[in-house]
């Protein structure tokens, strides 16, 4: 039994390897959600009386087995085997005969797939909600301590008006802040179990307990649709990269901002050396390197999520394979807006401020603004205030 | 006065060509959401007495006649103006001299176009939770109007299993109500008002009542940091358009559905002559291009948010003028999402389910499953059952 | 008449502005090409016998007097013509009767849109081209006006090793001039006459003349397969927009040179005061906006493909109307990378190099590598010589 | 020796392992690459007298030793050696003392990169130059064998013109064809050895022989502009993807094509069983995954080239970290774009036509354009003759 469905092996191995793709690669890291959807399965199995009590005990052992071996790195998955699922299933067969056999009853490689993926998505989502609260605490900690400082404003990258780092640092915990309540209703949309959608159409013959299944791993509810079940493929991942582009976003807007500011030109902030890189040819250099691959980071989650999108969009309703295409851009994807936020969480109670630099930047012309505003309160109207103040700042251009 | 910062004519033609691009078009759609913003920011300033109570009634009767010329098609923003505010702000200068020179007193134009657009954005989520309110209602009652109406269920395009009409409409009602959570906190994240962050760092020098003016607007609170309210810019648009993104997600899988099943070779639907279009050759011709369009606006969305994003992403925190080409996609990105939800209310009541025909398609094979199941009933493994029938179905290729 | 293919006026409002969207506003650029395909078609349709000499004369006056009122601004596609091609045709039907009703046969209105922007598509690449030679010339001789001026080169945006004006000028324009033949394979991919291929299968009952109507519109040859010609709509366009995308790119990478450069604290170069913009509240600000904007046009130009191409590669040969999509963002696309290259054609020679700050800025760091070299000429493998310069560089540091 | 440029090993463990990524597994493929430009940078390095005649053979013999350990398999980049070229020197150093320290002499990482990726840009565009001229082979004898099979064209998915399979197929083979001259361009301009520009702004205090590495390597000529070699990277690239794009929309509109075509209710074409594939859970599927895959892989293509795009276009000229995240996109891009050629053509030739089934699909309505030719040919402008025939078509729907 090298795949779930071929009746002899017979499929063309250049066709095998285009349509498989990697997935025997990702599955490694949504193995231990596989199994636990698998033991919710049996159970539910096992009380519908399609698995008799022994049956259900092999196979609880058998996942038990699995996830032994695969937490200390011995469970491989084989190209032939295309997945976790056909991995898993083959495991216990050939451990446990019959027992294995009978695990697939009444679900497909589909609702396998879409419960896998649900259950980590919901692990995603609990995690880049706990992340951005630490690290809103991160920046409201690091603007409190710079309270005082002084900082020019920038627009159009030059300066502007008298700011200080307290706000610039303070304008990312508020934005961390506000983006709880669309993790949660992300998390509310996701919270739903495929599981009994099987192939898209659910199961007809078989008398499945499908709210058993979601409580059993904890959803909130059964997805009760089954076509609804399948549309979602891609769709609630694209949900989650939403997010993941949202806060992507905030911290590549951050990350040029630590890179501009740091340049030697600036030099309003600094890293301890330890998270700074240098160069194999030139002695001198020490780089921001993380605060680049962040900027960069941003691009690369952007572009996981339209994969998502436009392999999705175009299709009809019923699952087609190109949906497993879905599946690697959006691992990548979560995993890229964790991370960020783990460097970011480390990166900022770090941060070094330049206070004398920075003091010295407040140069004159910040204050033009205020200026004017001076001869508003003396009555010109801000028109008149404002054409005055900039005349006397170029004077002498002319 | 043509433009709101020039000192004089000077600036070459060419280059206010390319910096200005279609904002005195866009603007024009914008137009009374600004009169509402300024309406509250001169109301402020007349109570923080920058504007006396004379100077305050000309505003808010220029205010008013720019609305209703506007309404009547008369009102023109002009490609030297720039955009909607230099346009408004010459008006009144033009007739009420004095007092147009005072309204842009403690604002910019960053907070002008920022609290502008928060205040469309706020209408765009309203009309995108009740439009998905109307679509699910209208699903709903399509699948109620189809019970008992068998269906292929296809997988890979290919007929898989029995399904039915019911559950197919079902499926996208259920996704249109589920995205009601996503409308709401959506809809909190920006339902602040930028007003009084004027150029992105607050206004020193004048005691602004950015509350009252927040509360003015009927929004929720005051966007409190300024330099958050900057890079709030697109990236609020982004946000709004991630929820049009997975609305057009839906509609294109629909529209791509109906495509298929209304082609002369399925035939399980169709739409009165009215909402389909002919040929300018070909006299035979009936055309779902209403669908096709839809299929491809899902990709329209994406790019209009993938424009947003891209130009946002990179940039540091200060306003940088780069965040003015967010705005054309934003617009065009929510228009097209709330026309399409407008189109889909129209068509889903009036599909025609060609009953005959979808109970011609319920072929056997699409039953093969069930037997699988009924074996397995008997005590057969699964996997035993599933080669039996697989053998017995493709017997005569062999 | 309204629309070339409507038995009636019966189609849904609603159904119209959805699936016209643009178009009448499109075309008005398009109009002229549409005409001379027209011409060409008439002339042929004279040729084989399908006109009279005096349908034709009518013909060709019409297409002449529209060409006229288009040029003084006078002709109007109204949203009901939907776009220029029932525009043009209701003109003759209505001025010269029968004519006009007989200059559609043998075409279908998908080889009339696949000619005209055929056609343009030719211009601009021919533009393209032009410009690009231009810019280079433009760079090559900002270069060597520039020739000795010293200038720090930057990695990870620190300082890295000495370079020159000179040199960085230089790199764009090589690259400019390598695009050259990329241009000019492009040309040669898309110089091909779609015209006959109608609705995308030919025209059967006709004997149409496609070579000559090719010759006529100075095409290298006609498109022999009709399906190819259509197959060729979105596809050519994103070819062209490719080439756009490159040139973007690199227009992307020396605007954010420019903002970089220009800032109060590097302050290496800078323009005229007629290329730089105010702000409508700050008196003191002197804002680069036309490379803020050439910086944010690089991501719209990939927008633009970006739509053509998810527009395009999920659909099967035969024209689909989603395909109608592709016409706005190829237009917007062009016509944005033509006018960077414009923009940049007037701005490079106005460049001002100040050459005192460019000096002061070659600090002893950004001689740390040659140091290097100098023990490795003296015997020491690099290395060696890398830690013994950088032990050097850092000693105060620890 | 950790990393050519750590003075020890100090960098933050999470810093490291966020700013290395996936580099150490991509380079495994690029390894080949790095060693041919080693050995020809040794080799000069050797007549410029850095290496003495003895140390050139060391390093000749080492790269030797790891092109053998590469080809078994036995050759491993570890995650702290961050890339393939650390990796080799490291191994060189190890086995070979002295010369391992001296080959990076008058080279960056930044040059070792772009003459790998440049090589093997190379040879990818020669892959494709090839593929498509054997597709556009399969193709063109596959339309000959099928000549005479007529087959409806379809437009908006619907029935609308008299079509053959050869025309269908033809086209396919002519845009093959038509991509020749870009393939060659694209080569001409990516057919330049960046090696000797370093990090970007070449090498001060040796003379390094640029045209010497060059010819070695088989490039056409050396990159002059050091500065330009460094904008090169990432943007190359995407101009290759850029050809890797219109292979993979024609590649998906074949694939679109295919899935309606093999639709039970189409039923015109099949492919033998060992190009299809099965279902877990319904034993009656036969499934063509390939052509999902495919359409699918067009937009990963697509995000692909995106991600290049995005991070590249908004950064300044010297080289950034962000740069690297190319790399992964590109090889994944490459190699898709070449495994859907090669799938292709294995593919097309077996391509099963029934002949039956289109024969019967030739309706009557097919006729409806030739009909009302007939009518022009009697006389009867087109316009008459269209509405004619219309009114003779939906006679009976009135």
């Amino acid at each position: 039994m090298s795949k779930l469905w071929s009746e002899s092996d017979k499929l063309d191995p250049a066709v095998e390897a285009y349509t498989v793709g990697n997935d025997y690669l990702t599955d490694m890291k949504l193995l231990p959600y596989d199994l636990k959807a698998s033991a919710a399965h049996a159970g539910m199995l096992a009380k519908i009386g399609i698995l008799s009590g022994g049956e259900y005990e092999n196979i609880k052992r058998a996942l038990d087995e699995i996830k032994k071996l695969h937490e200390s790195g011995k469970f491989v998955i084989k190209p032939e085997q295309e997945d976790c699922h056909t991995a898993i299933e083959q495991y216990i067969t050939e451990k446990y005969g019959e027992s294995g056999k009978k695990i697939h009853t009444g679900r497909s490689r589909n609702d396998q797939v879409l419960t896998m993926l649900r259950l980590y998505m919901r692990d995603v989502l609990n995690d880049l909600g706990e992340k951005l609260e630490t690290l809103s605490t991160a920046f409201t900690q690091a603007a409190k301590k710079a309270e005082g400082v002084p900082m020019p404003g920038y627009t159009h990258m030059q300066k502007a008006m008298p700011s200080s780092v307290s706000d610039w640092l303070g304008a990312y915990a508020d934005a961390c802040n506000d983006l709880t309540p669309l993790v949660k209703a992300t998390y509310k949309l996701v919270d739903q179990s495929p599981l009994g959608s099987a192939a898209g159409f659910g199961v007809k013959g078989l008398e499945l307990d499908r709210e058993m299944t979601a409580r059993e791993m904890g959803f909130a509810r059964a997805q009760q649709n089954p076509i609804y079940a399948g549309i979602s493929r891609g769709y609630f991942e694209s949900a989650v990269l939403d997010l993941g582009g949202l806060i992507m976003t905030l911290s590549g807007r951050f990350a040029s901002d630590m890179l501009l500011f740091t340049t030697q030109e600036f030099d309003y902030f600094s890293l301890p050396p330890k998270y700074t890189t240098g160069s194999s040819i030139m002695p001198n250099k020490r780089n921001y390197d993380i605060f680049e691959v962040m900027r960069g980071n941003a691009k690369v989650v952007e572009a996981c999520n339209l994969q998502i999108k436009s392999v999705t969009a175009g299709l009809g309703s019923g699952f087609q394979r190109d949906l497993q295409l879905t599946k690697e851009p959006f691992l990548k994807g979560a995993e890229v807006t964790l991370t960020t936020l783990d460097i970011l969480c480390q990166a900022v109670p770090k941060l070094q401020i330049h206070e004398g630099k920075l003091k010295t930047a407040m140069t004159a012309d910040l204050y033009a603004t205020e200026k004017a505003y001076e001869l508003v309160k003396q009555g010109l109207p801000f028109r008149e205030a404002y054409k005055q103040v900039k005349s006397e700042l170029f004077e002498e251009e002319r």
